[in-house]
């Protein structure tokens, strides 16, 4: 894994963060957060494997035994931090409170389990437990050139996927099938997991986080295609078009341009400065003037990078403003229930003066 | 999906198991206790999604507005549940607890994400959090004769990887090439996602959770291969098979023969009324007979099921009693750091009078 993308000074960064926070320490377990600090890709399992972070003191890795060549084979044997290991009848919660030592409050990895949380509590009941979000948002937020550059990656590989969507789409066959075809796809174009796929056939298009379902896909209908996965570098890809085997209705047709306005518009909005809200109503605007407004019932677009969703979202009451790293969805929809719905959506980074897509197949309607 | 792999009377059972614990309520998140007792297959993500079961009461579903259609396209449409759609901007923990009303304690799902967990502890102060898993692990550990099949059908499907394993496997290939095509053929095989793929080559074999990397595979060496994935069932597959490119050294030779006959053992210990822990002692003590005790370096087995890890755990400590419908690996391993390793694992599932595997591809060590 390149070390740009995941440098050693990171680690010096969130340890002052965490200080500047007031927190006495963060208590990161697998997932994207510990990823971040360490470039450890750790399977979240119910051993506990955990980053502690002091604000005074030295950082350390609470590591399973077993794991212990994997995190020493891992880039956070780069960080020069001691490694602690356990053995399988040991109680690693109390070994992390007994390291720590006493601290007021703790920040927990967003996504620990409940299974963990829960026994850091218990061994540690003086330590108000936060989410370590409030520390690591403002540093994940902004993506560095590495990270850009490795976002661009993903986006290019499910752009790949796309291209092929046109020979996955008959008549005939299920979302299921499609939706085989397309994960499968979505590994060989370089991913190193499938997160999602969801093919909207139809009714099923109206509905926007359908998934699959074994509905045969039939002539004249649109078909929503929204799907993404992880890198190896770890950054995530997500990109939604629209399909339509034969042509669509026409009541369709004409809400899709509509729709492909609002995106660009909202797009077309990205810089330096803008409130994340502002995207979302500059997409929103453009539909609600055509009188679809009732018909776009979800926020604009989430932040991403180590997760598919994260910080910032591009959401009504979001004011925080954007800056120059920060990359997000833009992807509104128009969804007619009972019917047929659409959505466009592409990853957008913000350089120094506007966005930048990340996504670049087309925007149009492809009939298949 | 099938109706017999999860009933409708799950729901109840789950309530009734609550009441008799003593907590208030559950609540769960999506992840596999959600899907346990709705078949609902919901991506665990930032919006809040939440199955409450009260102790006393009726059960709702809490679920954003625009997972609604997809919430009522899933198996939990059929609980006859009232599903509580919330809008973007609202606070939806706080309608949990209004809803739920002042209990005294609730079980959390136990991979809940500390995202939702603290939020949930803000917006119900009163209620001290427990894991939901003790009310859950009574009923999950036990597998109806459907989920018997679920798993005996990714069983099968992971031992056609296995058997695919030798055209992929060649000197002068990395862990990474042969990992992807590995990954693909878990996909091809009729799983819904790959969960892991553990190539370890050489040295590599003595790190049991290595996972792959740009090694090339050398003549010569044995390589541990560990590979799993879930169904569109729901239910996971989990086996490791050793492969050698060429004649392996013969101290490996040696000790991978009493590493089979440790695996026999153990697999030929599993009967309704056996300690859990006597079935990692069947293993052991095969493999400290021969004196290689100190390089089995972990406990033998983890139960399966919706999860890849989950109760019960086959290691010393553990005198739970093994029952029809136990379902759970054994999959010992001898592990020469610097050197190589090796592991040979099934799932294995308790019936009337006796284990049956549920992996059945050659445990020989395949020489490709």
């Amino acid at each position: 894994m390149s070390s740009d993308l995941y440098p050693v000074t990171r680690l010096a960064e969130v340890k002052e963060a965490t200080l500047r926070s007031g927190l006495g320490a963060l208590l990161l377990t697998p997932g994207p957060d510990l990823r971040y600090v360490t470039g450890y890709e750790a399977m979240p399992l119910e051993r506990l494997t955990c980053l502690v972070v002091p604000a005074a003191g030295e950082p350390f890795l609470v590591v399973p035994r077993l794991e212990l060549p994997a995190a020493e084979h891992s880039p956070a044997s780069r960080l020069g931090i001691e490694f602690v290991p356990w053995d399988e009848t040991d109680d690693p919660h109390a070994l992390v409170a007994e390291r720590l030592g006493a601290v007021g409050s703790v920040g927990l990895a967003d996504r620990m389990w409940a299974m963990q949380s829960l026994r850091f509590r218990e061994a540690m009941p003086g330590a108000e437990q936060k989410l370590a979000g409030g520390v690591m948002r403002e540093l994940r937020m902004r993506k560095s050139p590495a990270e850009a550059a490795a976002l661009a990656e993903a986006g290019a590989a499910i752009d790949a996927v796309h291209e092929l969507v046109p020979q996955f789409l008959k008549a005939g066959r299920t979302e299921r099938e499609v939706g085989r075809d397309i994960a499968e796809a979505i590994m060989a174009a370089g991913h190193a997991t499938v997160d999602f796929v969801i093919v909207g056939s139809g009714p099923n298009g109206a509905s926007p986080h359908h998934e699959l379902s074994d509905r045969m896909i039939q002539t004249g209908e649109p078909v929503v295609v929204d799907i993404g996965g992880m890198m190896p570098s770890g950054y995530c890809s997500d990109s939604t078009r629209v399909y339509s085997v034969g042509e669509p209705p026409a009541e369709f047709a004409a809400y899709y341009e509509v729709l492909k306005q609002a995106q660009e518009a909202a797009c077309a909005h990205v810089r330096p400065g803008v409130t994340c809200e502002s995207i979302d109503a500059a997409a929103r605007e453009v539909i609600a003037e055509a009188g679809f407004g009732d018909y776009f019932i979800h926020r604009t677009g989430h932040g991403i990078g180590l997760e598919t969703h994260e910080e910032p979202y591009i959401v009504a009451g979001n004011s925080e403003l954007v800056e120059p790293g920060f990359a997000f969805s833009v992807e509104p929809g128009i969804y007619m229930a009972g019917r047929h719905g659409a959505r466009i959506e592409d990853i957008v980074i913000c350089g120094e003066t506007a966005g930048e897509r990340l996504n670049n197949t087309t925007h149009d309607l492809v009939i298949v």
